[in-house]
């Protein structure tokens, strides 16, 4: 079993991992082990910096007993020796039970999954797809929210590039729920995301702010080096910033979310706002991840 | 409980930590382990480069039956991407029950302890303070020396800068002894600390050379860029290296310390001489760490 | 027992590596644990950068129980400092039970080994050895040949500066074989070798040319940085390239290896021809290094 993409998940693959992700909660908050990956070995293969994603995989393989091995500086590893993905993840296959790799190049985890029978889990390909991220987000709305279905749901920033947007977009559609994109128009998500969408029946908007009394707002950061100018880039980024002025302007129930780190798209004098859930929705990032490995490596 | 510096340590505290670390010391020398710490994790954060402080740690959490996660290049993490530490220390808490961390910034270890309510333990902060490795340095006088009350100690070098040094200085002001400085005159160390140990009863001198019939002469090293010019820099270094001609102007009781890595300031023909207790030193960095770990995150 | 150079192994040793790492294979290839080395602590220490060497001893090291330590990233460890290779093992040797070790320096894993009473294994000294490669190179040839005396070997590609090739040279030199050396004339295998090979009994010839019947073609790469100049290089490297062309000048049973990573002396359109067993080389590492670690640490 793979984890490469929300794109073709089921939903009903996604409700057993956010039912595992429930049994798997208090295993992970009061830091216990559970020993049921024990004698299992996970490869972590960085060829792009992480910390959040690569520590809490680590985590959670360890909680549930299991062993990593793994790289998270491609400089140090064969790659600079100029080996191919296929040979990297063919040599791996035969150390490990299963691999998490996060790779600069869109469609890199689809592609290594070719090479081996071991359970690929994408944990970013370029811009394209962070799976295991939405699957965090959509256990954070389910436990904040106590439901996904019925929901409106505000995903704002960089629709275009953010592949964390791309697969909670995705994730989402598998439920009975509307999705606003907020966005400058420069970064605007995909037109054949917006179609599949439609396909599956989800209502779709588009907007440039994030004035929104939407259940949730999920923010992103806009990145300087996606505009040919800094005062294009001043000009529009501005309106994504959240901070005590804007989030007046913010429903007295919309939940904050945002996939870490942040720059200075949340100012820090937001942090104690009841709405703000960052932090927890990062804390369920193990939680899942102790859910996906089990799912993929366990009896 | 947290590990941020010396300065307002208890006396008691300090005596815990060597009575703790006798009990470890022969687990640490049989490497073998002692699973007090089965299902903890903690986090090694190094913001900045260590191979002894980080490998002591890590070896020290693993022989206590404990799991390990962290970084220790901060090339390959969220740091690069602009996140704050206070962010950072959020979203690990709920990965670990404690942090380690090591930081170019003075007072980040304790800046990070208001964000968390995890132990911090601090493993370098600037040129501030490097609380475990005083604690280390205690634990070889009392071993070697057979007790700490009564002896006089030289700490020499670069005396401004040097963490290790701060540190050590405020924990040996927490017993009866006689501190003399060693340095010149660019480097001495700060008058607050001076006083600070003064108004804790110690007697204090400072002196422009090494040549000492002191108990415990304590080596650092004086960091080239440290000096306007690099004459200036040679003049005054190459009083403070130990080789077999300036050893004879040590004592016959002399022992010899020194944090490690060493550069040139302790030439390797010295490294025989019974006086010469550096690597010693360095090994009780384990059973040190194991006390340090068990009392900050043990039941 | 250090493992430092195929040189001066006795037969006898050689065979039982071989022996225990056909207990490990099934062991290795169910990727279940056995615990014989629980409690005990490898230090692997890469001053230079590898992604399979290091994994596989640290795969195989944790499916025999046991704990790693280490860096692979000279850049943030004290050696950026300055610190010398004696200081650096004398200070690891209180952690750990033995010492996996790269470096840059020939002759560097030999120079560890006077500074310290634990075993020191070479994981790649310069140009010089790479005596675990050998090793489950033997074990390659043995499992997939059923025998070592009385084979043809061919070796291939930079001889000069190859430390698998010289490894493996020596190490064949202990068995009753033929041995084929094919380079570019400005890589030839160093005299000394030849002539030690000759003083042991083994039948050598030299050729510079990859086509072979001999019982196995084992290539290495060629490396551009080699040749004083561009064209030089591309006139001699496309000799030692193996694709669908070539491949057809081989011997029809053959066996094909090559230590990995490759880049391009072996195109991938040739991976599943039935003589080409690279892979499966490669996945022998993990039993060769639990048999290795095991009789090195092992009661």
């Amino acid at each position: 079993m793979n984890i490469i993409s929300t794109r073709h998940m089921k939903r009903s693959f996604i409700e057993e991992v956010l039912e595992r992700t429930k049994k798997m909660d208090p295993v992970a908050e009061s830091k216990k082990q559970l020993d049921i990956l024990e004698g299992k070995i996970l490869a972590t293969l960085f060829f792009e910096p992480s910390t959040r994603t690569n520590l809490s995989f680590t985590t959670a393989m360890k909680m549930l007993g299991g062993t990593v091995i793994g790289f998270d500086n491609p400089r140090t590893s064969s790659v600079k020796k100029g080996e191919t993905l296929a040979d990297t993840i063919r040599v791996v296959q035969s150390y490990a039970n299963a691999i998490v790799m996060r790779h600069p190049n869109e469609g890199a985890a689809a592609l290594a999954a070719e090479f081996t029978n071991i359970p690929i889990i994408n944990a970013g390909d370029g811009s394209n797809q962070h799976p295991t991220q939405a699957l965090l987000d959509l256990y954070t709305i389910l436990k904040e929210k106590h439901k996904i279905d019925g929901l409106e749901i505000t995903l704002a920033g960089d629709l275009k590039y953010g592949r964390t947007i791309h697969s909670l977009a995705y994730a989402l559609g598998k439920f009975d729920v509307s999705i606003v994109f907020a966005s400058p128009p420069a970064l605007r998500i995909q037109r054949w995301i917006i179609n599949d969408l439609k396909s599956a029946g989800i209502s779709v908007k588009e907007t440039d702010n994030i004035e929104t009394t939407s259940d949730v707002l999920y923010l992103t950061r806009i990145q300087k080096e996606r505009f040919p100018d800094i005062e294009e880039y001043q000009k529009v980024a501005s309106a994504y910033v959240l901070n005590e002025e804007s989030l007046k302007k913010i429903g007295k129930e919309t939940m904050i979310m945002h996939p870490l780190p942040r720059v200075n798209e949340i100012t820090p004098e937001i942090d104690h706002d009841k709405r703000a859930k960052y932090f927890v929705q990062s804390s369920y990032g193990i939680p899942t991840r102790m859910a996906i490995l089990s799912m993929v490596m366990g009896d």
